[in-house]
């Protein structure tokens, strides 16, 4: 499961590298799909990762405001800085019992740890592909989704 | 690991349901992104599916032409027969290790089976995330790509 982390960090972070190519203001543009816009996935990836892996270790939601964070550089600060919080307490949620239930602030119900670690995990792959296509209606190469070929360092 | 292909095989068969809302012709028109169309798309993700999961076991490739199956039940069909074939051994598959080197006709190279079942998951959820985009630009809502929230069948 940890790969898959890593796999959807490494992306994201060549998804940011790739951004420079383009202004602040085709960042922000409205496009069809997803979200509605590249710089909205990506805050939207990282705060949906944050808020459900938070929940699993029980700490509270924490709920950021886009507009504090609608530029490229704002948004890979957001990611580095929730990824090093992230990589301190997910060995543990890893290494314990897969069917903890967990409550969240969003909602009633309970999920399963597992579950919500699959959720997270599909989450961001999927939007990563709308990137995909935005990026080649922009006439851009898109970064490769592709997971072969990728080497991956440890988490720890 | 299991969970994965059958959040996938849900998914994507919710995607044929989907499909009945348009025309063969607006199943085969070109699209900007991915692959470049809704049907080839499909017909993609199960070729690729079934092309690695089978070098896994060490079977030989099946090289399959799209005109051969270019309309709704033709994918369909396609994927029903090879998700069936697929069930015989992916339980092997995922039973045993996951270090086990397989090689492949289409390269050169080894792969590690634990990634290349990484690489099939990730790949289809990436081309999925493409399908949604497209199906906003035609007005339609797409199918959800949460994880949570479905009730799995073990695949056995």
């Amino acid at each position: 499961m940890h790969t898959f982390f890593e796999y959807n960090w490494q992306v994201r972070d060549e998804w940011f590298t790739w951004c420079n190519q383009l202004t602040t203001e085709e960042l922000l543009k409205y496009r069809i799909g997803g979200v509605g816009g590249i710089l909205y996935t990506l805050f939207h990836v990282i705060d949906v990762e944050h808020s459900w892996l938070r929940a699993i270790v029980g700490k509270d939601d924490l709920v950021v405001p886009f507009a504090e964070y609608d530029t490229l550089e704002g948004i890979r600060f957001l990611s580095d800085t929730y990824r090093k919080e992230i990589k301190e307490f997910l060995p543990k949620i890893l290494a314990e019992s897969t069917n903890q239930l967990v409550t969240v602030a969003w909602d009633e119900k309970n999920y399963r740890k597992n579950d919500i670690l699959h959720h997270v995990i599909a989450h961001e792959i999927h939007h990563i592909g709308q990137l995909s296509v935005w990026a080649r209606e922009v006439e851009l190469k898109p970064i490769s989704a592709d997971f072969l070929g990728r080497e991956f360092t440890s988490m720890k």
